[in-house]
Order: C-alpha cells, then structure tokens, then sequence
C-alpha cells in the first residue's frame, strides 16, 4: 500500500502534521496563494493555503462557531458585521444563523478562495448566495480606515499573522476597527495558539487594550490548527463579552450557553499566561 | 540544512506529528518497549514509547499536574497512593508534593522506562529517591487485584490502551480499583483525547459508572499528545471532584484552584459528546 501524504509547511510550528491523501480534489495558484483541497478519510475536505491547513470538513465548526457566536451573543443586537478573511464562508454561515442580521459585508483579498469553496466545500460557503452578504475582494484594512460608526462587529477570520495578515494584528489596524464600529460595538479576532504563539497573544491583548476599554480572550481545543489550544481575542466599547445578551436558538455542534462562559481562560491561568511577560 | 526528524508511529492518529531531532540522547530496548529519548529545540528532551511520544520536558507539566493535582486536592486527605505506570516519574513528582502523603507504591511494568527517566530526565525522575516512594516492577492490576481497603487513590497514568495498556480500562479492573480504594477512596486515570478518542472515553465513563457511584470528567489543553484535547476520567466512592478539599499550595505552574473547577467540562458539552452515543 502506497501513502500520499500533505505535510504542512507551518514556520511557527514546532511540530510538523502530516495528513493521509486519499485524492486531490483541487490544486491551483489563485491570485495570492498555492490552494490546495484533499481528501482525507477521517477529516473529510481538507483546505490548506501555501502549505498550512485552513480547515477540514470534520472539525471545521469548532473554530466557526466559537470565532461567531461568541460576540454574536454578547451584542445586544448585531445588524451590520464585517468579516475581514473567511473566504471559506465558515464564519458567514454562523453569523447568518441569526436573524437580526441585515448585511454582512465579507472582505477577502484573496477571491480564489472564495470560488474554491464555493465549488468544492459546500457546506461552508453556502451563505455567500445569501442575500444578505456582499462581497468584496479588497484589503479589509482599507475598508476599516475608511468607515465610521458603520458595523456592530468586526471579525478578523485571518490566516496566520505573517505576509498580508500581519497588519491586520496591529495598533493602527484596532484604532481603525475601534473607528468602524457603532457605540456598543465589539471587535473578534483569531489570535493563534497559546501553546506555539503565547508572545503573539499578549502583544494581541497589549495592543487592543491601548483601544477598547474592555479586552478578553476566550479559547477552544482544536486538534487541527498547530498548538490546538487555540485563541479569540475580543475586544469591546461597552459590554463584557462574557454575558450573553440574546437568547441562545441557532441551531449549532458545539457552541452553547455553558461553553460560552466556559470559553473564558480562568483568572489565574489568564494572569500567568498572558498578562505578564 | 540536513533534517534528522522523529515521525510518530500512533495507529490510532489521523494526523502524524513529526520533531525535528537535534541529538538523540539515548535509544534502546527495555525489557517490553523501544525506547528513545531525543532532544529537540523547542521541546527539549522528548521521551517516545513504540514510536508515540510519551512526554517533552517543555510541556509535561500540564499533563502531570493535571493528573496529580485533581483528585490530590479533591480527596480530603491522601496519604497511601498507587500509581499504575508513570515510569517517567512526573506523576510520582507532583504527588510527593503534598505533605499528607506518607506511601506512593508506583506499579511500573517496565522498569527500563524507570532507569532511562532517572539517567536522562532529572527534573521528572528525582522523587524515585523519596523515602516515601515504593517502587515495584509489576502489573498493576496484579496489585489492584489483591489488595483491598489499602489506598485513597489509585492513579492510572499509562500509555495508549492498546497492548499491555488496555487492560488496565477493563471493567474488571475498575472493580478491583474500587476494592483496593479506602471509604473515601478516588480513581483517576488518563483517558485519551476527546478529538481523537470519543468514543474510548464513553466507554470508560461508562464502564466506571457501573462501579462507582460518581464518575466525572475533566480535560487539559495538550500540544503533544495526538488530539490534544485530553481527558482524565476520576471515579469517586463518596467526593465530588470538583470540589477541593484541601487548601492549595504547592508549587505549580498550570493547576490552580480556578483550573480545578474549569478543567471539568460544561454540562452541555459533556452531555452531547459523552453521554450519549
């Protein structure tokens, strides 16, 4: 029996993953990246970007739904959200489960994801046929410097913070997203793993702190993304990320009102891992 | 550059973890296993087991301290203990740490294990040398099996339950554990990853309710064991683990009284991944 394997090609990585190729589905250059999507038996489709995985089908909705429904449960009453990424669609899927939601405006450089996903993940990129959303293939920074008081919620749903993700992490970058968003406002990002990317997490919450009055990080185990124990930074105008604000009906795997709260890093845990250093 | 790496051979996997090696610092053949230990950047020492990564120096911590610390503050006064496996020694380290404890017999079987911790891993091996640790190089369940009435906790911290292992997860083991325990005896074991091993841990969960009258669930964020998601099942005559019952204060860096109550996991997500199924 002969093995086709997919190695990740992650720099910040200090364990490599490799996964079984049961078939290549799509392998193409789009206008930014090398996409990839395999086969895997267990994982389902999987969707690497440059060589570092963005998702399987099997475990996808960890990740989507923790990175969405957690401010979407703290606002009070999100109507207009930007995603900044996602071109996959995950993170459109779950905002678009609530029906509060008027626009969600999704910014992804990178189009070819978009289409890719459209054609070969089907149960992510259902949403971008939504009336609802509308798309555009820009810099979603341009988008942040140039709007004021315009959306309830903004969520980087980056890749990992080097090359065209990086400005996205910075303070320039939060004065923007703290400008574009409404009075009660909040602001989500993945931030990486506490496990492999600890100084990256606090330099997050360092920086969104000198913005937002009120920064927190919530987490969620994933057994795909390199160092698992993986990290939200959310920061907000006026409200507590932890309470949730709207009754909790989207119909979902993983998220819940006992994992909302539960998501949140125990003080001590918070103060040794990423407050100090 | 030339690359010397580490490939796991973990049959229950469906994502294979690879370490760079940047020294192998010993490799041999114990009595049972393949034994090596290398050393990596990062991780530091990394001792492996037949191809599967047992613990590195960087991150063992969480694991251990989880596994000890849990059911050791969660008992009202430990003193007699049996660790079942544990031949690196970090079990018996965090265990020695609490002063109620007046006999740890460490049922190992696989005393080369035993030899190559204390030769190449000091700070994991240096409670072998406490006067309060027995050590004997035997199956544990032998020891379960005839003993009755003699220890407050019983600590299964083995390798993956296949092959020698898997016994040790036996519904006939569980009831000899629950004979040797005392009145307010606890059993805590290692038990996979939820990830990678859903239905394991049901298994076990379920297996322990029929002996024990409470039987609970608690997870750690792990970076090098495959699913990373890993969970300690604890099995109590009369406590409830959640609650501690001792003060807090020994030397930690990830257990805390706040990570005690947290590292249980939300009643909804228990229900939906464990119980049922």
């Amino acid at each position: 029996m002969h093995h086709i394997i997919f190695t990740e090609e992650d720099p910040f990585a200090p364990i490599t993953y490799t996964y079984e190729v049961e078939e290549v589905i799509c392998r193409r250059r789009t206008k930014h990246q090398d996409l990839i999507i395999f086969k895997n038996a267990y994982w389902g489709r999987v969707l690497a970007l440059d060589g570092v995985v963005q998702l399987t089908e099997r475990d996808e909705y960890f990740y989507h739904e923790m990175l969405a429904h957690v401010p979407m449960h703290a606002h009070p009453l999100p109507i207009d959200v930007l995603i900044i990424g996602g071109g996959d669609g995950g993170t459109l899927r779950e905002v678009l489960k609530h029906d509060t939601v008027e626009r969600v405006l999704v910014a992804e450089l990178d189009v070819g994801v978009i289409e890719a996903s459209k054609e070969f993940l089907p149960t992510l990129s259902a949403g971008f046929s939504d009336p609802r959303a509308e798309i555009v293939e820009m810099d979603g920074v341009d988008i942040l410097a140039r709007t004021k008081n315009e959306f309830d919620l903004v969520i980087i749903d980056s890749t990992d913070p080097i090359g065209p993700a990086e400005y996205l992490f910075s303070s320039k970058c939060f004065e923007y997203s703290h400008s574009a968003l409404k009075a009660e406002g909040m602001f989500v990002a993945q931030t990486e793993s506490i496990h492999f990317h600890q100084e990256f997490v606090r330099q997050v919450q360092q920086r969104l702190a000198e913005v937002f009055p009120i920064v927190q990080l919530y987490t969620v185990p994933l057994a795909t993304y390199a160092g698992n124990w993986w990290t939200f930074s959310i920061a907000s105008k006026v409200h507590d990320a932890r309470e949730l604000r709207r009754e909790f009906q989207v119909p979902v795997k993983y998220y819940a009102e006992d994992v909302h709260a539960h998501a949140f890093l125990p003080q001590s845990l918070y103060s040794r891992l990423i407050a100090k250093g």
